[in-house]
């Protein structure tokens, strides 16, 4: 499509694309904004290689001849990123169907870097997102995230362990995302630490012995409760060096009974300060579940289902042309209909205004960053007939920010802790009903009058 | 565990890790083994550089201490991989329960690579996996893999591209994974080509003139019959010129009808030759049902479904220690029970024996490599009573390869071509009862009747 745009002379035509999502993922009343540090890094450095050229040299269309011209070519060579990039910063609140991130600049280096854009985007969001849902399905308990090994891919891991912990893990056992994001890092043995040695007692006494302040044994590699007899005898040894256990971890069979007896022996023992650890394919709903039991699991050890989205891997973002420069100068809105409604964008240059009331988010209205005035009334995009007017006791933000200038890199990413503490309290904001995990309450999400009305116009005549 | 092992004076102990999974993905009746060639990769690249001695050097337990004593990093500065490895190649079909990969050496060399090896052999698995179905339901058409935009991080698009190639797919849209692996690519323009000219026919036109070779045309901008119509326009032009509209692509609406419709359109204007391609969330069993409904599409654009394997995105590939060496230079077996049959392994250091008769694979036999003698008979793991011998019509082969010999590579990694044929030879080979989508037959994979019978004894006396 670049070449195309090249050759007809189009590619430096001014446009904007916006990303934006259809659906919440997992059915979730919200999802929680990622990857932004990554889209910037990534357009930061753009640029074509020696042998990029080279390869797109070599390419041939279906009859022998070369892809693209030579002067084509040429152009790549010298490619540098102008555009202007607006986005939602990381750890906010998001909601299906309003724009995240705007790319406006030339034609052709808006199309070039649309897919790493949403590829980037959708996992990171998908991730954090998922991971948002289990720390609230957990109440704040300790979440230990280990999804290197059945993560997709190398990055499936080191994104997800990043985006994980900005939804709310507390520590990563994937040694190299701790290194490159300054995430905390946990792990504990493997029941090949146990096989390792003659016996399991041994096994423990010799793991404590090496990890006396970080110490969680796995007591399920032959039997779960001969195990934690083990573990009780391990444990009244390093009091006598005036160290505890840090925990137990059950990683098979059922967990909610495993857990209640455990706590009892354990607690029989004068071991109440002793966790039990619990991992085994868990998820938001197997922690809710065994919540609802009243197992004594105090901290989650989560991996697959987390780090890979498991019910739902993979956040649906588009990029859409929404508006075009005409010879006039003047910013033309775009819009497609395809067959299905909720392929529709929104046209135009768009920001979206988050209203808010003592403290709750009381709703995100789409408007034209372009027009001059801007109503307080917003429109239901999926029934015209709902309305919201946001009187004059709500206060609003923006929530785009500007994040390149003209190619230039103006916005500063914030550190890992800090984008973490921002969604607690976009969360804070969040009335309940939004983040209950199933059914949960839409949270409104409306299109500004003059912008609905101009959409439907533009609809209709598309429709003629 | 590499730092217990190490305190503990037991991390050259010699041991033997293996690689198998427990469940076929997607109630598949059998799986595409992907991956080696990364993995090759990763272990013959394997070091700790300066940078992650400092990190390691920098983190502290609990209390405020070191975690790891500095004799320890610098035993792991001068690390060198010195196992052998033998594994399945690439494209061979596999199936639960056997070894794939063997690790054997020093313990701690053996643990530490074990989360990058499973991650890797897990992910490419499982796409090759997918991509086979998808192409065994497509009845060998044509597969466009467009994964890029919805994969699961940036190497979760690339990893993703070379194992649906291998699977089945004849072409990528992520022209980095062409560049890295050498596999075609090919596209099609989307909606905002259509929206930054001023008509679909003018854009239509447009990218006929840049593409005359390679013209794929989207139509469902606005409408779908409505942009045929505009399609047959610019078809009947490029026929003047002596060329020919490739194809025409629907992303929207409902498949089958619009299909039917097209092609008939298509064919009333003498364009009998211009292919129908369909995008929009497909899998094997939207293909099986398009199918079904004498759709008339030939290509399948295919992205999500398929480049984050949605309905299973994880294989759960684990890694255990099977065998360690003795103090008189012999091996042990080794088993962990934990509190689920499925999640106990098969003891030794294993190899598998694929019978075949008349051109069909008979039944796979998972024996121990160090035996002076293996029978001919396997028991079925999941019942006892169940067995298969294998008569003297039958020939076999290892299916483990050997990849490194301490340390050293000694295999050559073949180019994906030759992966690609090597999957088709065994699909052949494989009867078709295995190959449904839905309730397959499952394959025989058994342990050989020696192996089996020390398995169970040692399970008997374990759970004494």
């Amino acid at each position: 499509m670049c070449y195309g745009y090249w050759k007809k002379n189009i590619h430096l035509n001014e446009s904007n694309f916006s990303v934006f999502f259809r659906k919440n993922p997992f059915n979730s009343g919200y999802a929680v904004c990622c990857g932004l540090e990554f889209i910037i890094d990534y357009l930061n450095n753009l640029k074509f290689t020696d042998s990029d050229i080279d390869y797109l040299k070599s390419l041939k269309s279906d009859d022998g001849e070369n892809l693209f011209d030579k002067e084509f070519l040429k152009f790549l060579k010298s490619f540098k990123f102008t555009c202007d990039v607006e986005a939602v910063e990381e750890g906010r609140v998001i909601f299906s169907n309003e724009p995240i991130i705007n790319v406006r600049g030339p034609l052709f280096q808006c199309q070039l870097v649309e897919s790493a854009v949403i590829n980037i985007f959708n996992f990171n969001t998908l991730i954090a997102t998922k991971a948002s849902r289990m720390n609230l399905s957990s109440k704040d308990d300790t979440i230990l995230e280990f999804g290197l090994r059945r993560a997709q891919g190398i990055d499936g891991s080191l994104s997800a362990s990043r985006a994980s912990y900005i939804g709310g893990t507390s520590k990563t056992s994937n040694v190299l995302a701790g290194k490159l994001f300054d995430i905390p890092v946990s792990g504990t043995h493997s029941h090949s630490w146990v096989l390792a040695f003659d016996s399991e007692l041994e096994s423990f006494k010799k793991y404590a012995d090496v990890m006396p302040n970080n110490c969680i044994l796995l007591i399920d590699t032959f039997n779960t409760m001969d195990g934690l007899d083990n573990a009780i005898i391990v444990a009244k040894e390093l009091e006598k060096k005036n160290k505890r256990l840090l925990g137990v971890r059950i990683d098979s069979g059922d967990l909610a009974y495993l857990s209640k007896k455990a706590r009892a022996k354990l607690d029989k023992n004068g071991l109440e300060y002793v966790k039990i650890v619990a991992s085994n394919d868990l998820d938001e709903f197997l922690i809710k579940s065994l919540k609802n039991q009243k197992s004594k699991i105090s901290v989650w050890g989560i991996g697959t289902k987390l780090v890979t989205a498991y019910d739902n891997p993979s956040l649906g973002a588009v990029y859409k042309l929404t508006a075009l420069k005409n010879s006039e100068g003047n910013w033309d809105k775009k819009i497609k209909l395809s067959e299905q409604k909720i392929k529709i964008n929104n046209p135009g240059i768009n920001q979206v205004l988050r209203f808010k009331k003592k403290e709750v988010f009381g709703g995100d209205m789409i408007f034209d960053s372009t027009a001059e005035t801007v109503g307080n009334k917003m429109i239901d995009p999926n029934d015209s007939t709902r309305y919201k007017k946001f009187s004059k006791k709500y206060s609003h933000e923006k929530l785009l920010i500007k994040i390149f200038e003209k190619g230039k890199l103006i916005y500063k990413c914030p550190p890992l802790k800090m984008i973490k503490q921002r969604l607690e309290d976009d969360l804070k904001m969040l009335d309940n009903s939004h983040k209950r995990l199933e059914n949960p309450h839409s949270y409104p999400v409306g299109i500004e009058e003059n912008l609905y009305m101009e959409k439907k116009k533009m609809i209709l005549n598309l429709r003629k």
